[in-house]
């Protein structure tokens, strides 16, 4: 695993660097956008997650001198580069979207102002922080939306790469969720964790009860105990004798949960446990948990959908070179949805609240206008970070109050265009260019 | 990023450890086996991946004093647990498929033996690292075959997480990719890397010709020139202005590639370029791969459809208790495709090489046939690794050779079903138990 950041970084970036230097086109000011062209099929939002991952990941961009080593025998670099690299240390600024601000096509969630040198070579790492983030708390968004105010645990570890179960924790729990089952986002970001037991708990004993037994010795009576290893019927019955009245849950894992849902309220009622709650898991994606909005469900276990992006496990965030010393610059292409300038974007809204209109003025800020909302912040200045950028608990208020700006048909689940459009401004007309 | 793997684990195998300490079933005899139930819809085989990784997460599985004190503030657990913990280091069994094996629904990856307390609670990290490897590198595989013998790239990294990034350049290069953009996967892995320029390094300067300059001074006239960027008749009659006839590549990264790379071939021939070679990339999956056969075409770079799994993010694999103390184990449900007991598997083929079934003796070996071949072998025994797993280039091999055993419709791109059947033979009547 790496301690530094800097070789999380493709390798045209350091042979673009070392013919920037040669010919002295290193040293311009550049500014670079991250943007979407366009959302996944028919989503109508994005949620910006992972700037505060993005932001230590620029701080600990550093050649140490085995990099430098490796980078000498295997990525043939000249002197002149490797020199620069021993010294890196990103000294221009950041702007961007704060974390649980909502996007749309061409938004520019971070803005990177440098030299071309010091802006070029982080492409990659910001890129692939971002791509990640925000498509599992785009995706998270409307799960938490699907589920209304139901207890929500992500528990997708297992069907993603080890330190992406870490970042999607962070990233469903920025979007919403209750709690997490991934004990490294529990130390390394505060979220709570939770989780009681799996099938493989029931088997190891001899029989149903004895396990079950063995939880709530553990536990309390509190616990929440799976009930679907055998027959479930049998094994809500089990559960209730062993705990009694005062069990706090149970799980069911599998089958068709809409309805066992309602057997097992049926069930729990029948034998004296009004109390104790419903907790469903297995495949359950947004459109999975709008179906059981009916059912008597107290609270989900959400997994391989979180992690995945719910069918778009990459938010397609480009990273591109738009400003070049005050030039604006942008490549010829009818198909790519790019415009040269340094965007300024403010969303605006009507006198009720609801948001009309993702405005980007292109060098200056658009004409202000009752209700707008700039949407920029300052996230490095002069290469220092600036600070409380990293809070957790403030974005997730944040989204959710930015949700509630989206017009009616913006929360629905059904593809559809995003939920308003984007505009973006041409420069101001220069002077004595008429 | 966690130092240690050990809490790349969700919560609930903690508290089933706490249950099984306090209750004795800690000390059971367990056997857990990785398997997929079935393939990623319309998938034909499995690449298996990512073996490698896992040993060194066991290995590395172990919990300092400051995890400790998390999880003692946090977790809930009581003192016997974070003690057990304190002390943990796994001290049984892994046997499994070598990395570049082939794998089809029921086969047993990875088998971990051990007490249940020891073998528990790996499930979440050798979950995760399998799921996302095994799904890159089932992906990167027909990739590999839709590409025939023309060089492939790998350049997903900024479409996935940034960890992530770098074992899907180790899953690539084992399924036969031939290089990755990714600088830390060639540091950790040994992988060739390999760029030259983006569209940011033609903008940066004030004509495409100043930037072919730059780049050809910096690179040589072997290099890969950028073409793209503004019009890409123009820009190939430039790059071979300024580089002469030996250019070594252009790059074409957008529009239709079949008719553009003919386009580019015909104008290069006429420029007296007929060695200058063509690249092309931008959204390719096998699928396009595939209809660029015919092509002039001589290498592709691929991105977001190799790190994204090309439609299968995840590899579906389980890790599920089959024997306690030498009794078989499943939980009893019609829909989930599970067998107790421990499988030994073996692939049987006609004398002429193919591939003809899995067989999985259920605890004892398959009875022989000729051609038959065993597919598990040591990884870990009473603790230690078994050395010389991690020879990435003979994995590359081991699966270039199963391929070749498939049958004949076992490598198309069109959905089908698995390439060979998976048989699950009942374990033996016991003597005494007619």
């Amino acid at each position: 695993m790496a301690a530094s950041t800097a070789l999380l970084t493709d390798h045209y970036e350091l042979t673009m660097l070392q013919a920037a230097l040669a010919d002295g086109a290193a040293g311009r000011r550049c500014t670079f956008e991250v943007f979407a062209r366009r959302l996944p099929e028919g989503r109508r939002y994005g949620v910006v997650a992972g700037t505060a991952r993005v932001l230590d990941a620029i701080r600990d961009f550093r050649f140490d001198p085995d990099t430098l080593d490796h980078l000498r025998a295997t990525a043939q670099l000249d002197q002149r580069t490797l020199e620069y690299l021993r010294d890196y240390r990103f000294t221009g600024d950041v702007d961007g979207y704060t974390e649980g601000e909502l996007y749309f096509p061409g938004s520019p969630l971070l803005t990177v102002t440098g030299t071309f040198a010091e802006a070029v070579v982080l492409e990659t790492v910001v890129l692939s922080i971002l791509n990640h983030d925000c498509a599992i708390a785009s995706a998270a968004a409307r799960m938490v939306t699907a589920a209304r105010d139901r207890r929500l645990i992500e528990m997708g570890s297992r069907r993603t790469h080890e330190d992406a179960a870490v970042a999607a924790a962070r990233a469903a729990y920025l979007a919403g969720f209750d709690a997490t089952s991934n004990l490294q986002a529990g130390a390394d970001h505060g979220i709570p964790t939770t989780g009681t037991s799996a099938h493989a708990f029931t088997l190891l004993h001899d029989t149903e009860a004895d396990a079950f037994r063995a939880q709530v010795a553990a536990l309390g009576v509190g616990t929440t105990l799976l009930v679907d290893t055998f027959d479930i019927t049998q094994g809500i019955r089990t559960a209730v004798e062993v705990a009694g009245p005062e069990l706090g849950a149970v799980r069911i894992d599998s089958g068709d949960l809409s309805v066992l849902a309602v057997q097992a309220r049926r069930q729990l009622d029948d034998l004296g446990c009004p109390g104790t709650r419903i907790v469903v898991s297995g495949d359950l994606d947004e459109f999975a948990l709008a179906a059981l909005a009916a059912a008597p469900v107290d609270g989900y276990g959400v997994g391989t959908s979180l992690v995945t992006g719910s069918g778009a496990p990459t938010a397609g965030l480009v990273y591109k070179l738009v400003d070049v010393d005050g030039r604006p610059v942008a490549k010829r292409s009818t198909s790519k949805n790019t415009h040269g300038g340094r965007k300024i974007a403010v969303r605006r809204h009507r006198a009720t609240g609801t948001a009309t209109e993702e405005v980007l003025g292109t060098d200056v800020a658009p004409p202000e206008e009752p209700h707008d909302r700039p949407l920029q912040i300052p996230m490095i200045r002069g290469g220092e970070l600036v600070a409380g950028l990293d809070d957790l608990d403030a974005s997730r208020e944040h989204l959710r109050r930015a949700l509630v700006t989206l017009p009616w048909d913006g929360l629905a689940l059904s593809r559809g265009e995003p939920a308003i459009p984007t505009t973006v401004l041409p420069p101001p007309r220069r002077e004595g260019t008429a």
